[in-house]
């Protein structure tokens, strides 16, 4: 057998673990009792271990090296030079951070949520504050470990948005902040307003579990290779391309809550279903990239299903379904309740004009604590200053302001980026599909979708992992990622909607 | 570390590998979309090779020896020497048969089954029969190299219930037949007849289910360590002893295939719920036998849901639930229902008294297969003439005879005696039970299960699979298994029934 081969055979071995323990999470977040966490974290410990045994053994790293000098002379477009690249990148993150080092930030880590958890419930920064310190002193060895070229940041973000690097971020978020900024100003000086009270009357939750899965089947959701349950938060996991699973949450008060979160993780589905048998059980499977992934479930939340086109569609469907709470309600109305953009506190309600610059603000911060240039006891007033800035408004309590996320407790640094360049490559795709076929407005205006998903298919999901996303995003749109599209699309929409 | 405590961490990862195995199996019985079905068979073929390899290593097989060595001294009521000998017991099960032989097994009953299912549909018996003979082959010679002393058929039964011979069988069997088969005769020349039909008026689904959650609450199951859901064959697994979950399904026009199973069920469960925590993680954990585990659950479908006193306490709530379908219905119709005994060519819808003729069968037959001492072209005949003999029915197809299981094709030969086992301990245990608490008619009027499930878990449940079933039985009742019990039982309640 070649080592090639052999690589493969063990590769494909480390999937599986991977996708039994995603089993084991799906069922955690989905239909779990309580009594059953203790020994969940057990079983999930165990594959973990074994998966890490497995992956960063010594074997790998030699079966790594023989593969490429097997390989020596292939194309760069080869499936199997992708393989090695991409394995290797795993491997050297697994590896190059000393085994003492991930413990220390397991157990820190664990310990930081539950510290988070009880400064966010009393509103009191201060207890959690050496926490985060200790956090982001691991955060920075475990970067130093990983090695970066330029910024330490570029160490923490490459786990999620390989290849990317901090200036690059710098740069696309620096052009878009002052319009984003400028955005919401002029649409809070318009004169046009929003209903927002639409979405808050009575939406009995049997109903909304039905639309949750006509609106997802509608648009090209596969259910013979996936189903939608109800969790606490919203999630898209896979265990294969035919096993690739959706959940909502339900408010009887809050239909967005439910319908949008559906399109959002089917957006998210529909990519990990697009991804090529050929790939199944090796590491080029599925989505390339955090970024990415938040562009495909970004598009079919926003681009397509917040869409005049896909809400006159959609609506009589909506109101029939609903005849109480929609039966005096227009489609516009709807559609203006469902764009209504409101600057807010709180990032996760955050509507798509603003959620930019709640990014841009943890991103800054982030950078600056990892950076080493921040002094943690003014980090809610430079917090606090930032929102005042970009948003003009202040944070009542660091409750609602600096604790508000789970991620720096969790040592997630470098994620939140991610979710920003999302919404940029969602844009810069959308841009060039409608370059590619003018009539995509009617196509949804008709409700058809299959043109959209087939135009993902063939520019974005058939590559799964097997290039870098900067890579990918001239391969699918013929230039670099840039703000340009997303501002252009943003300043389109909301013109029009609030008469700017 | 000791020898014990590096067996005991091995040992616990084996067993949480068992755990996500069986978690996996659980969402595939449950919840997994048709498309998930590929992926899934690989996932589990890779839990269950990491859990071969790790088990049956030969670091494991000198952590036995010498913490064999280690425990010298200590007690036969030691956990730990109860731990060792069920630990090696398993060991050897696992190591003595030849890898090649294993695979060949695996490799033929896979083939096997999908050629059963072709000769059931087809009703052709000589198109199974070869397969048959090969997986009879293949059973006689794992059991070869698992050894036995008397009887070749005891190599394969102690995987289902240790310890126990098929000369012990035989002669509980033996002794139980002809008052079986003579109880039938008088029931069927019974002038009091029970009107079946009651079961099979309309029962909405939506009620049954509600029914069902309702009675397995009420006799003990508990919620926060387990749910109910809904699966194609009603079956009990757990994931530890608070993570324990059972199944039903539903069929509008037949109550008892929801009720009794859930009943039976959580008879299962409730023994998984009260294993000791101390043995989680480890060989002792759960129920020690097959037979053991189905007394459980024979007795709380039976001995407690078919009772008199169960179904007068609970039939007011099933006649406000299905006010059409039995509001013109007495409690007293419906347990004459509910205990109907009518001779049937199917097992798995055999009442009560007739259930043990069927198994009887099966296990005179596959042991005379293992023994050599059959022409497998005869087995319709023998099957067809054995039903008339003890049943008084003659199948009319050999797919509802001697083709209508699937275990055979499946490699699953010394399983069948432990279903006849199981009542025959339930009603041991229950004879006891009535004889320590002499109240417990009156209990189950009041709707009280409480004393029962004490009595249960006190005499049973607490011991997880620390005794081998014979002692245990011995244990908790004061003597051996036998059939006296059962008789006992049977000719009371059916005389009384059956005016006989």
């Amino acid at each position: 057998m070649s080592s090639l081969a052999a690589l493969k055979e063990i590769l494909n071995k480390v999937a599986r673990l991977n996708q039994a323990a995603a089993v084991l999470d799906w069922d955690q977040q989905c239909y779990m009792p309580p009594g059953g966490a203790e020994a969940r974290a057990e079983q999930s410990a165990v594959l973990g271990r074994l998966h890490h045994d497995l992956f960063t053994s010594d074997e790998v790293g030699t079966l790594l090296e023989k593969s490429r000098a097997e390989l020596n002379g292939a194309g760069l477009d080869s499936d199997d030079v992708a393989l090695i690249r991409v394995t290797q990148r795993e491997f050297d993150r697994e590896t190059k951070v000393p085994g003492d080092l991930v413990a220390e930030f397991a157990r820190t880590t664990s310990l930081a949520h539950e510290t988070w958890v009880k400064a966010r419930k009393a509103n009191d920064f201060e207890s959690f504050r050496p926490t985060l310190e200790k956090v982001v002193d691991l955060c920075r060895q475990v970067a130093e470990h990983r090695g970066y070229e330029d910024n330490i940041y570029d160490a923490l973000l490459d786990e999620f948005e390989p290849g990317m690097k901090s200036a690059e971020v710098d740069k696309i978020f620096g052009d878009l902040r002052p319009l984003l900024v400028e955005m919401v100003k002029h649409i809070q000086e318009s004169a046009v307003k929003a209903d927002g009270s639409i979405m808050t009357r009575s939406y009995p939750i049997d109903k909304q579990r039905e639309i949750c899965n006509d609106v997802v089947k509608l648009v090209g959701y596969e259910f013979e290779n996936g189903r939608q349950d109800e969790a606490a938060h919203p999630f898209c996991t896979n265990f294969s391309n035919k096993d690739v699973r959706i959940t909502t949450r339900f408010d009887e008060h809050y239909l967005p809550g439910s319908i949008f979160a559906s399109l959002h993780e089917a957006g998210h589905a529909m990519y990990e279903q697009g991804s090529p048998d050929k790939y199944e059980g090796t590491p080029l499977a599925g989505g390339v990239s955090l970024g990415f992934h938040e562009s495909q479930s970004r598009m079919w939340e926003n681009q397509v299903g917040r869409s005049k086109e896909f809400i006159n569609f959609y609506f009589p469907r909506l109101q029939k379904t609903f005849p109480d709470a929609l039966g005096n309600v227009s489609a516009e109305e709807f559609r203006r309740a469902a764009n209504r953009v409101e600057p807010s506190l709180i990032r996760v309600e955050a509507d798509e004009v603003t959620y930019g610059l709640h990014i841009m603000l943890r991103y800054e911060l982030e950078k600056m604590m990892l950076e080493g240039k921040v002094d943690f006891k003014q980090l809610p007033d430079l917090w606090n200053s930032k929102m005042e800035e970009y948003l003009g408004v202040t944070p009542d309590t660091d409750a609602n302001g600096v604790l508000q996320d789970v991620h720096w407790s969790s040592g997630i640094l470098g994620y939140f980026p991610t979710y920003q360049l999302g919404n940029l490559i969602s844009a810069q795709l959308w841009e060039k599909m409608n370059q590619d076929m003018s009539d995509i407005p009617e196509q949804m205006s008709r409700g058809e979708f299959g043109a959209i998903l087939q135009w993902l298919r063939e520019n974005v999901h058939q590559y799964g992992s097997k290039y870098m996303p900067k890579d990918l995003i001239v391969k699918a749109t013929g230039k670099p990622l840039s703000s340009d599209a997303y501002n252009a699309y943003i300043e389109s929409k909301y013109s029009e909607i609030y008469s700017l």
